[in-house]
């Protein structure tokens, strides 16, 4: 089993800059985890990340055939992407949304999701262990085969 | 480690009436599975349900000092209850929301929570493994004694 | 064929106290008018009343496997509850919404129902009789045998 | 007691062409029921059917001092009409108004009635039985001689 | 100069039948004191009423060619009529727009005209007098031969 | 009969400045014109205005007792003022509110009136002439003593 | 194959009087590139013209059982409309929707369509060719007997 | 004169549990401090809390011949439950809300409250003196026996 | 201890002329009750009161280290002004905001408050009771020198 | 005469991947069709295709000075894109907007295209038949040097 | 070249009482800093400041013969202020607005104004420093006699 | 002390293409006016212009640690990029937005700046005088060291 993992834009700068916002840890430490954690569960993953909405639709659509599922952090494209969403649409995989921060409780504006609606489901608020949590929902959902409905 | 568990109206009838609907897990399968993850991570689980709004306040009151965290799926009071919200804000312990499906693409009223500007994260989505991801992930911030800034 | 009968909030306070304002036609007179009818039609009824939102979601529960449809009066609980709402899905019986007053002419708050998307029909505006005209509906619609699409 | 009985646009093609969509009962025999309901309960019925707001208006006109009340299926003129607000307002006679679906669970634009402001009561989702669980309720409240207050 | 007059649906039923509410002034004494003041004035007018919307487009497109302005009450058709608004505009004569009360603290649904877009001016709340007005500013309006800008 | 006329804001600068935006009448043409037709109609008119809410206010409140209705050019106060139209309603006398422009066809923060709803009725498009034809319809009004429903 | 071309209100004034700004197009003009078209194509085409919303409706039901599909410019009814919108779903044909001019660049109430919800596609912008890409667009999803999902 | 005090959901933790949060004064302090007040102006008060909604409406149901008046804080059910109103406004008493704090400045969903359209006046910010002041407001306003119109 | 009272616009006109209206209870007399009860408390007051925002506040800056409090009835001005909110900020003494009619059950638009933002507390509802509480509340306020959070 | 093809995010994917969802025709034979009409008319296209909002920026910018019109299906940035609405308004070339599918009857996030305002026509709903038939009237529009209007 | 300096309510506290929040700048030293600029770049300048709408009116009305632009910072009335909108628009003078703080990161309802739509340009958040960023923007577009097309 | 300046989408056609339109300044002769004043006020510029969201996220993340502050000119994305407002924020420089418009008299949309809420201040409408309006006032601001608050 294989998983695409998509960062979305600004989350290569996670510890590396300004650790007093973002924490010490960074986006490859965060990589290293989810690697860590692919092993115990018995799957590889493979990590991307880009500013460009264009690159990540690329990067998805890329998916098609090589993987088996999407763990996407959508960032900032989460509220404004519509060829995000339509990308993952199309390539028709089990998708689990995760966000670092409670998208719920910030400005109004972060609370629609474009990628809800084309995911199997969201995890927001546990900091880097949204990832983990969102690795395992995925695993799992994907062993079981079955197609959750909204 | 105490969390107490709370399912909000109508979770009572999972898995034992409209199996075609509901699935054929039970709330008490339910409850086993998060007893079972619960020894595994070293901590105990204290379940309530109750499908009367009060109840639940009165639940959520009764866990400041002797819980350490609660983990509840408001169900229906989701996006209706301030009583809820104002209860949870009131006995300052950690919070994780968790829901069965995914809330944000079903009906547009299901998409709002008023629960989650004082949780510390939301997983939606997964099915009954929404709880066991929340108690994982509840577990975990408990244990790292952070508190999340939204 | 066994219909359960469910009368909001307030709606034990009917003529017995402000007949002024509410008629001198009490709750326990609709429901004699109602078993009446029942009779007459043939079939049996079970009202019941609660001004707790928890105690009608039990009730409604309740019905599942022991009644044939459900003729419901949600009041106050029209325009807020989910949870009511949710439980009426659930039990997935034939249900017929009535209100003593005419809710489209009211506040403009008191227009949206809730309880609407899963109810077979909606009668409002004719006071007492709203009930009659609603089992005489519940009870063809059951002997039809019939899922009317909304 | 005379009612006129209005039928809204496109209700002529009521099971004559679609039967898949509209059923097999046509309009004549939904007009039959309603003679054969009325001489049971002793009044007579005059039906008119137009797809012209304006001839709507002007049946509604005519009926005043010609009729006891008005039962009315405004179908799409419904949510668009004032001009048949008024009329009906102008007129000053009781009016039921009725619609064969629950248009509380349809398109939103579905959900206003200009109608509501002006009728005694709303009866919607029960099909053609609508049209005879209208002309009890319009008849009942004709003969009390009691005006609704909404 | 020739002054097309346009009164709208419901109109005919001016104080020949519910006096209570809409005066003794029936429609024919309107025209009547219309055809005293243009005489007064110096000019002929032609007044037109319908119910039906199609009606008044024709009559209004008429116009064209023959008339030097038009005063027109559309009534319900005012909040609703886009055909109305384009057939006013496609001849483009002069209008004035009256209304026997004050369309602005009535409903909320009646505060918003589609002709005010297309007219010289507006003219409300005077009864019958809002037409003797709005013939006297027409027939000023096109003696100057201004075109007002809005 | 006395009738106070009410000028808004930068009404003072018409014709004496911008000629090509406001035209060559100025304010005091206006009251003349005003004076005049208050001659013919046999009433006398006490013209007023400023740039300030206040002093409007302090006008309006003086007029009760001294005159017999008011005439009133809220300018842009039309659209911010709540505390004119209390000041009208307090005064309780016939008021009339006329536009230069026709409010309904410009920016839509003009087409709100917060004078409309303490009003007989409103005349707007017809530049000078709003005037004259508003103090016509005020004093017809005062002379009829009818109490106009909105 | 005979295809039914709707032209909705004021459409009739096309080219034969305010050339200025209809352009000198009349809509016979129209209709006989249509017929030039349609031979081209091998098909028939029946035109069709109103005022009136209800003469309309009656035509889009004649076409059941007579016509392919029908090719429509509601014009002004486009934005009010439920009855064509009603009537198009009840003869179940394919609908092409045309408008000459762009519709999502005018008003904003000009922006919505009931229509559009029926209809295969929609060519807005292009003056008369609108009317004959339509007739294109049409005859070849008929042909192809596609039904296209929106 | 006696008066019922209700207290809304959670007001039963003030002061036991986060002094930091809700200051270290308890219910029952307040109520005691009610009680001397009651005693110095002369009437009794019947003090009640409860965490559900459908409590609090049968307590204020039973108020009816046997309370003068009702002092409310109806914290988290103020912007939520219909089902308190309607039950206010069925027993027909004198109601005055109060909040601990001022409604008006916290997030925008406290600012309304459906409490208010059946209360005599409300009393905001305070923090346990609203109560008191709430209490004096609404003794006066029984023993002067004034409906206060709204 | 000195409170400025700052009563706005058009309450000069209290009891003087409409009593039917507004009660016979005079702004002086109004002042008179607020001096009694400021001796009883040991306070003094300086009332004002103007129709003019600008006036209003040249008053509250002049009140910046001359009085330790204001109370305030901005009346028209609360839901249009946020100059006086910002000169009420500016100033950053205690604010106590009443009204003499329940606002929060009269028209939408006077539901709003700018000055509720920078106020202690809101009290609506009670007539002239409204000031004499507002006095007390501020008094109490000042001398426990507690700065309320919202 | 040469026209830029531009082919927005995800178009890339037509026919190759999810024939049962997207149809079994590629992007390159959508090419190949307009290149066959396009010889047919009489003119040279240019197909464009990116997943980058800058890219496609880039190339309609490229167009000024070597193209005469474009073609575009903006995809997923039809609703979201100013960028390229800004870039077809600086090259000031005639742009005609095409879809696949019938954008008026999805999501309502669907309905709104920034690229309208600034094109002469939109063809929505055709399948692959939107780019002929875009072709041709943008062929049409060109050849004939009028400038729509709006 | 002569420049009015149009200064709104609340700012002639500036830096006088509550430095804490308001900086020691006083407006004064604000005009000063202007005088120097302007004497640097060759122009004067009038400074004017008012609480009161109408006196800002006044003010701006004088400006028309005798200046040659305005430099405002409305302060509270660029959000209410329709009359200091007109009066701008009056005198046809070029504007510059400004403002101390970033508008548009502050409370919702001071990011709109009404000034913007009648100024050349806007300047925020640089406190006093926007002054004369806005006088040195000003002087060079008057210089340029360029008319900013919005 | 060194500035990047960003340019936002089609900013790179000024002045090259469509002078009618854009004016006959170039970016590149803009870029050297900024190279000008930043060395008479001694500091640095780096100008980097991009039609891509993605590349501009790049860039302004690449200046921290290398640039002390950002001017920027985020024209289209201005109103629809979170992308670019979260790197603003994380990089944590002082940023100042510029137009050359002014986006508040433009279309509704272009109104609202997600840029705004992370910069110390906005300038828009001087068209190139824009960017030395804000570089200045961006120099200003570092060398004061101010934390600006909004």
């Amino acid at each position: 089993m294989r998983i695409l993992v998509v960062h979305g834009p600004n989350l290569n700068m996670l510890g590396t800059r300004e650790p007093g916002i973002y924490g010490t840890l960074t986006l490859d430490r965060i990589n290293e985890s989810l690697v860590a954690l692919a092993d115990e569960l018995g799957c590889t993953i493979s990590p991307f990340q880009s500013n460009s909405e264009g690159a990540l639709v690329d990067a998805i659509q890329a998916a098609a055939g090589t993987c088996d599922g999407i763990l996407i952090n959508p960032a900032a494209y989460t509220h404004t992407s519509v060829a995000i969403r339509d990308a993952l649409a199309a390539v028709a995989l089990p998708v689990v949304e995760v966000h670092l921060s409670n998208i719920h409780r910030r400005e109004e504006f972060r609370s629609h999701s474009f990628v809800a609606a084309v995911a199997v489901g969201q995890i927001t608020g546990f900091g880097a262990d949204s990832y983990l949590l969102g690795l395992r929902a995925l695993f799992t959902h994907i062993e079981k085969g079955i197609v959750t409905k909204g």
